[in-house]
């Protein structure tokens, strides 16, 4: 393959699909079933058509490209993301995923070659989950995983559901199992995605193998003590809620320190009622997000915090509780695939890491069911869902070359 | 002196006054230039009346009741509180110091009898600070530490100004000069108040005699970092906010207990930036309130605040800004009173502590710069600042027979 060609083919998607924003000027906002969305549909089913591809919207306002295989009973492979985005976020996070998927079809069309199997780009709705406080909607929809109850049951802002946003789209909901595909149909999926992290970019590493898409414990944590006058109050008569939560916080971090290289955990949040300079707090709340290859180990630290809690609020007389916001148990990638895409870097001379990804991709509601690969491309300063994401053309023809080599070597 | 007679006069005033509020049913609110204020003022100044005290209204709303003296030329005893509340406070809060002075003049009165020196009940105007953000304002007037300046630059959340209050109160504020005193005509100034701690109730102890209005030292803290993503950021490029802060919140309150009884240390408010539970925090601020007996062991407990704050956002790659949002130097009591009122309390069988208080009143302003003493009843449950306070009536008669022993010796 010509890596310049592609470089400049993916440019010009790229360059082009910045357009549909809701936010010109200040990054990207397109919001599921809105014209941003529509407009870049309407741009990705054309450089599809021109790849040479059969094209496809689906009843949720997911996109497929097929190149049909040599044998189309054989499992397709599918390399996709979403094309959604973030309120004021990036214009690579998803969407290049999808343009480096039609320029592998455009190579594949250049070299006048079918694969065995069907070859199909995907380009999902809806993975941000921004607008409904949904997520992966798409790729959840065509495994058959979404219901015309929850469509109606999640609403934006201005209380519009996504069952009204679908119909204004031009859209059934109703009909949302037409959109679940026989999943024994798909053979394999590929995600190419910025790596949203500054590992690779930091380290000076061309590409990323991702092994693992890590599980997510999320908890919001309230201890509460008695709300004092913070003069009057000798301390031996406090139950000092922010000094009692401080006492758990300050560990949660190291918590994850303390673990294999990969585990995260942090508080982001936290907030002290009623708050006031000359007051002792009456509760403090604070939010824990532990992330880890390996879930064993997202128990411990889920574990650890509990008796942390047990600890501190009985030494400092108060109580706590702790509600669960979020479980996800961590998705192996394809053993398989990572080794030919490990061989494939080794052949072109580029480095590479094997890592795990450490945000959640439709590859996670995917790999949960069908053998699945990610393949990460730096994301410079590790900036990601900002205006500052910015990932060199390069960078993603690259990727694309060893994703090139990986589904000749699939099929 | 007949103590029974005494809780009913007091009952009777007290019941009276708290219909001043600006919130019935929910506590009381008696704004400073309110009609609130205008009306309690109107009833202790009939009251001052009906004890024999000549009544004199001064130029920022402090109200002082005199009972002449033998010899006029006498440094005076004042006997006085404030007759402002705080929004939704209690009934007892500084106005229960300026009935008790009242009842101790009726004492007087009763008996026929005057003091060599003159005996004064002050009622002062604007303690709380509530409304313009002020604080000890009638006695700091009487002190001749306010201005008309100070009186502009002050103003309410309606932006209307001590100036413009004082005016629409009948008052005139460029003579704001004319409320000051010859300081040297104050001989000696005593202060009844509730304790607004929960010490004398939960020790079942009758009287507190204040050694001291201690010292506060106020700052508040932002420990900067970086907004980094939780998933995708290894704990090794990390510059968590939370992480840093909370490493210096959870010693705060364990360097005032490791100090001698009665310093306090307390972070009350506590917040995150951007506050996301999937979101590194950008920075992290808080507020340190440290108030102790002994100037230099607030000193040292500051100190060591920064020694923290250095080593742990040294630690965590981060930078911090400290602001001192107040400076108040502890102010003794006076020796000689506070052994008058000891050997008192020992006479009348009532059981009494030496202790700090904890919070400031119009005697810590006072108390700067003539002999002062305060006399502490408890509050029940340590509650203050909120309509559940509470203190039985003849506790304040008990303090009257002590303040009762105090006037007469010191005369």
């Amino acid at each position: 393959m010509d890596r310049d060609l592609s470089t400049k083919r993916i440019e010009k998607d790229l360059e082009c699909l910045k357009q549909f924003t809701a936010t010109p000027g200040n990054g990207c906002t397109r919001m599921p079933f809105t014209k941003e969305t529509r407009d870049a549909a309407e741009y990705l089913k054309g450089a599809m058509r021109k790849a040479g591809l059969e094209v496809r919207e689906d009843n949720v306002g997911n996109i497929f490209g097929v190149l049909p295989g040599k044998d189309r009973s054989k499992p397709c492979i599918m390399v996709g993301s979403h094309y959604d985005s973030v309120y004021n976020g990036g214009d690579y996070d998803g969407i290049a995923g999808v343009v480096s998927g039609i320029e592998l079809a455009r190579i594949l069309k250049d070299a006048g070659e079918n694969l065995e199997a069907d070859y199909i780009v995907a380009a999902f709705m809806d993975e941000e989950g921004c607008r409904f406080g949904t997520g992966y909607f798409g790729s959840k929809s065509m495994l058959g995983q979404m219901t015309v109850e929850e469509c109606k049951h999640f609403t934006d802002k201005d209380d519009i559901s996504v069952y009204e946003a679908m119909k204004s789209y031009g859209l059934i909901p109703e009909n949302i199992a037409n959109a679940a595909w026989d999943t024994s149909r798909i053979g394999h999926y590929i995600e190419l995605h910025i790596e949203q992290g500054p590992v690779l970019d930091q380290k000076k590493i061309e590409l990323g193998l991702v092994d693992c898409i890590v599980g997510i414990q999320r908890y919001m944590v309230t201890v509460n003590g008695r709300s004092d006058h913070a003069g009057t109050t000798p301390m031996d008569m406090r139950m000092d809620a922010v000094d009692m939560a401080s006492k758990v916080i300050c560990h949660v971090a190291d918590l994850a320190r303390a673990e294999e290289n990969g585990t995260v955990a942090t508080v982001g949040y936290i907030t002290s009622v009623p708050g006031g300079m000359n007051v002792v707090a009456q509760s403090a709340s604070f939010s824990v997000d532990i992330r880890s290859k390996k879930n064993e180990i997202i128990n411990k630290i889920a574990a650890e915090l509990r008796r942390l809690l047990d600890e501190e609020t009985k030494k400092g007389k108060g109580t706590y509780t702790i509600d669960t916001k979020l479980v996800i148990t961590p998705v192996n990638m394809s053993g398989n695939m990572l080794d030919i895409m490990e061989d494939s870097c080794k052949e072109h001379g580029y480095s590479y890491l094997r890592m795990p990804s450490g945000a959640g991709h439709d590859a996670l509601a995917i790999g949960q069911v069908k053998d699945t690969v990610m393949l990460f491309v730096p994301s410079k300063d590790g900036r990601s869902h900002c205006p500052e994401e910015y990932t060199p053309y390069d960078d993603f023809s690259k990727a694309v070359e060893v994703l090139n080599d990986l589904i000749h070597k699939l099929a």
